[in-house]
């Protein structure tokens, strides 16, 4: 292997700039070259590539975002699109691809696998919702970014005695609710995986402020339905003073934190010495404080769960 | 003065613990007995006060929102009101009272200076919407978490090359929207003081792109319109992968910045000085750099000035 | 068991607040009473104890530091001073306890244990070195407060082409330099853990200025040496415009961030959990992700492991 | 003028870089071409001087320390290296200039004025210690970071009751002891505009321990002497398990404050405008909000001062 690919693909999150970085350090410590594809799948078509230095990481662990851009590509699972990467692939001599980003952009990275060109892929996101990892790179940060929102909204929700119905990132999953609520003291955590009953969850609140609770915070997965539909069925069952807030895109950005910098920099490291041992359409996973990979088409066929010991310690902790 | 009461009315404000604090500890070193008026008005008429100690105030000098609580009551705007709210003050034997809060407030402080007892405002609201004082406590913290948030969404915006329409509170007034917008480095600022053309906007915004720009960020004062009723207005003029973000009640959050720390305790220990003078109906400000006080009713009847200057520069500098 | 007592032992660390209300509130959904001990050991033997309500531990959960207060008290490794603490136990008619802090407090723990008092510790400490757990509570914080500020370092040492030399706390081990080494990009990690020599760290500092590097930073664990004897060693293979900063009690102090709330929480009510099973003399751990707990005498003879996979893959990510 | 070059000198600052920004982005507004000067004079000498374009200042508001370097060089006090500078900025075409740092730095700029290169000084330095301006650029990111330490050390200082002297930056100048102070809640300010005597600190502290307060946190300024000198002698008068901190160089990195990035902005606009006034000799300041200039000459002639209403404030909040 002399030349690998770096892709950023699919939404960005915090600590892909450090995938990026441990990627390219560990290749080029080989004396591997290393190569920048912009805007994921369609900067490999478009062949928007570039030779990457040392000094092209420099400085960036700690930056959110990514350097080399992001984009959804749906073309790029058509045959025809895959081969025009090929094409920039060979004319620019790269044998190998390490891909940063969501499940979406692993399937991709088998397709160019298939068509021999070995492809690790890398779980970057802030939903947390891949199979075969307990963690994914960017949902530390964003966990720790909603825990901070919902003290600063805690302050004004104890002062004026009001409900707040926080309305959390996830996509499908609930990981960061239920991270977030746990940590951020949640009275009400509503996710996709768990059932929910409002007029219950009203009962909670009554029973809160009864016992002079002076503020109650409810963490709400964006999987379930959106803050202001979920307020207008809680003032069925009585006025709480309630207010709405959607974190919304703050939620993706922000200098990673230290956990995020740690696992992409030891899953960046990982990616390089699986292609060097000649390994492709496999993803890496963090399991059990492990370095862990898996075939992906494994993957594909298999569910993330979240983990909902936190939902039902919550209940115990917030009543 | 042998007592002296003290009450935040209306909106929260990072800072107000702050200047509770230095109303309490000034007071206490001319050994004058100090007593919180929980709920603002509605907690005076209720007789929801108690006395203040120097640890009650202990470590608060960091914490947001408003240990003493806060609540907007109408009814003391009607005399009978009022003369509730007297007859505790007479129970309690409160001589003088400093109340924290927007100008909303001061209404209530006057009538209470005309009854005979002296009532000092202090300027407590994160809109700066106040006239005679160019900060008010708690704006240089909602304008620094805004600005945190947009360097957040800059990230994911430059990773994505999209345009954001990032809504900050304010209400009438378009501070925050101007200070952030400009320390964010907003491409442009949308404020109620100023004209502004969508389709100017729009234009604004594809010569941005034109010129290699990554992203493009819009800073919209709420006292405008919402930011999705913006960006449905912006997308008639072309497609530029918009989306909008309203930050919310995590403004008024927050551990108080430096600044508002430091005005909260020079306005705090300077209403105390006035009372002692024997002075009332009077509203504190800090204009230059100087404390300054006016009457009440000289509030009233004027208005808040925003820094247009900085709608100005910014549109040299963001071009 | 009917009431349980809480208390905080040896230094101080973020998150431990929210185990304190983790266990209250666990321990209260069961019908439990729950006594806060202050100062620890030797708060227990004065008998500086207090019945705690849901409200005692509102609003604690994003608190630093411990509500309980925290004290070493050598004289309770004498019978003397356990048999004066049982007294108290006794008195105040609490039958079982949870210790919150480093090893060193599990050895009261043990003795209390032994005499009919069942006690669960629980690992409380920025160091993270305690056997039998993956991660200490403070450990994440301390970590994350460590990385922001060498992100600051990094701004000005960058702006002079300076060498940093970075002093962090964790007593005998290695785990907060490893950690915040990698997630803050260090050039070299000095940990007790790794033997080091300081001429070849002048070469490598001097290989990275030849490659343009602008600038180097050290991260050192106080268990190697103090970072002036480490810069003034290094002075003599060079002069590097070299730096030191000892980032001192910062590290002890702040909000706990995400991970170590969840964790708190998690074990916090663990705790509960084995001591309503008759359990005793037992540590909690979290290991591999799943919560465990060990007999302290197990956790006596055995001793911390660092992750010292991270000093190896910084070797070819910071080079 | 055609072509104006910018440098920054002197230690850096928060800010700095969205000054350099603000005077690009505005002299480009004007159809001016802008030179980046790296290292300040060094480079001015060297010819280390590039062109720079809109991008080349795209995203580094948020960022601290200066994209353009900085280095002290004594040599340029001497014509003969002001000769060199002179032939480096004919070599270029440079008409005129913007220096950012400290009013050392105004030295050479008044040199290069006298020699017909208009050079406009803007006061960036953490310190705040130039006169005719109430602010400097980096001062007040530097006094939220000092405030967010001293937040830190307070969780660990009431957590075992300690008392704590902290060392912060600021020269000769006490601005930053004062305003972070303040804003720290510190019971002690010592700065070198006043005097102050140990014996008595010992008894405050003695003092504010009997009345039951849980810790105490002295605020000392580096121009008065060590954190561990002081320390020493506050022994000689009674144990207060004293500890010392000196917050060091993360005092000068750093995103920048909302505030820093204004006063940056604005003042970096106004030197363009001054420049093509026919301006040189002057230096700029921020006072009593309003932007102002001096002839450098008076600056050197003047003594900053600082805010000791501040100092006298602190006495009565703080007992």
């Amino acid at each position: 292997m002399k030349k690998i690919g770096i892709m950023t693909s699919g939404g960005d999150a915090p600590g892909m700039n450090a995938a990026i970085r441990a990627v390219a350090r560990r290749a080029m410590s080989f004396g591997i070259e290393v190569y920048g594809i912009n805007y994921g799948y369609a900067g490999l078509v478009a062949g928007d590539i570039f030779k990457m230095e040392r000094s092209t990481v420099g400085d960036i662990i700690n930056r959110g975002g990514t350097i080399l851009y992001s984009a959804r590509y749906p073309e790029f699972a058509q045959e025809e699109g895959q081969l025009k990467g090929i094409e920039q692939l060979k004319k620019f001599g790269i044998d190998a691809l390490v891909v940063i980003g969501g499940d979406g952009s692993y399937h991709g990275a088998l397709r160019l696998t298939e068509h021999g060109y070995n492809a690790v892929g890398l779980p970057g996101t802030i939903d947390n919702d891949i199979p075969y990892t307990d963690f994914t790179i960017g949902f530390d940060t964003a966990v720790n970014t909603v825990v901070e929102s919902i003290d600063k909204i805690r302050d004004t929700a104890a002062s004026h005695e009001r409900t707040f119905v926080v309305e959390v990132m996830g996509r499908g999953a609930g990981d960061i609710a239920l991270w977030a609520g746990v940590a951020g003291g949640a009275d009400e955590i509503i996710v996709p995986e768990r059932e929910f009953n409002v007029e219950q969850v009203a009962k909670n609140i009554q029973n809160l402020r009864a016992r002079g609770k002076k503020h109650t915070i409810v963490v709400l997965a964006e999987g379930v339905m959106h803050a202001d539909e979920f307020m207008n069925q809680l003032k069925q069952y009585g006025d709480f003073d309630a207010r709405s807030t959607v974190l919304g895109h703050v939620q993706r950005g922000g200098s990673p934190s230290a956990r995020d910098r740690v696992l992409a920099s030891k899953m960046g490291a990982y990616a390089v010495d699986l292609l060097n041992e000649g390994k492709g359409g496999i993803a890496i996973g963090m399991e059990a404080n492990e370095l862990t990979y898996h075939n992906m088409t494994d993957l594909f066929s298999s569910k993330h769960k979240a983990d909902l010991s936190l939902y039902d310690i919550n209940k115990t902790l917030a009543k």
